[in-house]
């Protein structure tokens, strides 16, 4: 099934304690269109890019069949620039630089293609923005969406209005005890839910991810990765995963929302080994469903008699 | 098979934001043995206790099967006591007041009859003592033991020579992070592991816990609990559930290892939905066994074509 995916496509600057680059692709868009690309090829991308914007990476998207004609060029000024480094800790990063360049007027159009989409991805971007999308589109199967703690403190009524036409929003745990005021995570989940998503997702980075979803709840573990690199856009790619995955299989079951978790710890496991989105370029089906059977070893409980 | 429990008994002074005790019942020897009481009917404490311990106390033990040879009774001085307050978000907590008394004194000294004993607990007491426990002990199948950031910190050679004797260690992330020097936490329980415990459990808290045994990693995810109570005595409950169950299978291959940690898991469940060890008095096997399922549930990977 077609899935549109709206948000930031940006170039980012990235320091770790294991290596540095000046200048790679990033932005949410670019994460979750490349992740979802391994499932599905009916990726239609939705944002904006500056003068600077290279031909590779244009290419680096055709490759993946991911449509562009949602891509606005804006030849008034460069493409939205981050620069970041990690701490010795990964679970830490002090932004460095951000340049918000064109992204700063980021309208998102929808061409009449893509209103269809029957599946949507809101990249994190401004709340009013996120909602601009969804009166374009025309009632897809699932509206996901993600946020930050920067709009849930700085325009949290635009985010509530926007959260009411949202089917299954991923945050992570800080953001979720943030947006409900809540420290208990479980409690925290309902509450959000109360606001608008049928289904949420809480990201825990190093230690999994909860999805909540119907009545049931299902604990996603971590993968264990030793060789972590790089932590830039792994939410991302974990949106990306789970939207492919959904797209691919066009079932919304909470046992196929399951396997579709997974799939975006997958996705994110793979993403954390190199810088950017590198690891994204030419992973195989074989790799990605090979790590998918060695979550599901890792997590087996075995029954009792 | 026999178990021998090592470690502290004593009262604590408890406030939560959900309530408040002046004094209950705890210390990490009550947990394991009132933990694993529901497993195994051999369950031998060492441990001491002053002139002010209730008689109502010692029946409790014994109302548990729980032998009480080597719990030494100083009529010296009054019983270990511990007084803290958790603050809004359970996972932290000051401590108000710590009074060693006869604790300060204390010499595990191992009865006779204890010393064949096949499961060995060493709760988190002086790594010191703890050594002096597997001087007197007849070469155990296992020997588990907790520790804490205090004799990390404090006594690091007497802890790392202690652990060369340890089967199993388990220990929180922070702890593991802290003894191996080391962020990231696979790296971590390598190193740790190096250190002597060929298995290795790292509790996560409300995030589950990671199992290191041979070659493979087991993630145990968290029960969801929304009435969290108390979490004190979580810790212990967890090791007691583990040992009670591996004490009782005698079977101490991975498979059953997953099994025992999520036995821990599914006690200290229990526990900390009342003050101190109150929930652990009268649990049925019905309610232990109907949670271990629902951890099953939790935590399920469908497959995929």
């Amino acid at each position: 099934m077609s899935l549109l995916v709206v948000g930031s496509v940006a170039y980012d600057g990235i320091e770790t304690p294991f290596g540095k680059t000046d200048r790679i692709l990033g932005g949410s868009a670019t994460y979750i269109s490349l992740a979802s690309s391994y499932f599905t090829d009916k990726i239609n991308l939705v944002g904006v890019v500056g003068k600077d914007f290279a031909d590779e990476d244009i290419n680096l998207f055709k490759s993946k069949n991911v449509d562009l004609e949602g891509l606005q060029v804006d030849d008034s000024g460069n493409t939205f620039f981050w620069k970041g480094k990690y701490h010795h800790d990964l679970n830490m990063r002090d932004t460095l630089d951000t340049q918000l360049n064109v992204f700063e007027r980021f309208d998102p159009v929808i061409p009449d293609a893509y209103k269809d989409a029957r599946f949507v991805a809101l990249g994190n971007i401004e709340p009013s923005l996120q909602e601009k999308v969804l009166h374009q589109v025309n009632k897809p199967d699932l509206v996901v969406m993600d946020t930050m703690n920067f709009w849930i403190e700085g325009t949290p009524d635009a985010l509530k209005k926007t959260l009411k036409g949202v089917d299954l929003l991923v945050i992570n745990d800080s953001e979720a005890r943030e947006l409900a005021n809540e420290p208990n995570l479980i409690i925290a989940a309902n509450k959000v839910r109360d606001m608008g998503p049928d289904s949420l997702i809480i990201k825990k980075g190093e230690h999994g991810a909860l999805l909540f979803t119907g009545d049931e709840i299902f604990s996603a573990p971590a993968y264990p990765v030793i060789d972590i690199f790089d932590p830039t856009g792994a939410g991302d790619t974990f949106m990306g995963g789970l939207l492919g995955w959904l797209a691919y299989t066009n079932d919304l079951a909470p046992e196929n929302m399951r396997r579709a978790v997974i799939m975006g710890s997958v996705m994110a496991s793979f993403c954390v080994e190199k810088f950017g989105p590198e690891r994204l370029k030419n992973l195989t089906e074989e790799a990605i469903y090979s790590r998918y059977k060695e979550f599901r070893r890792l997590s087996v409980i075995p029954d009792i008699d």
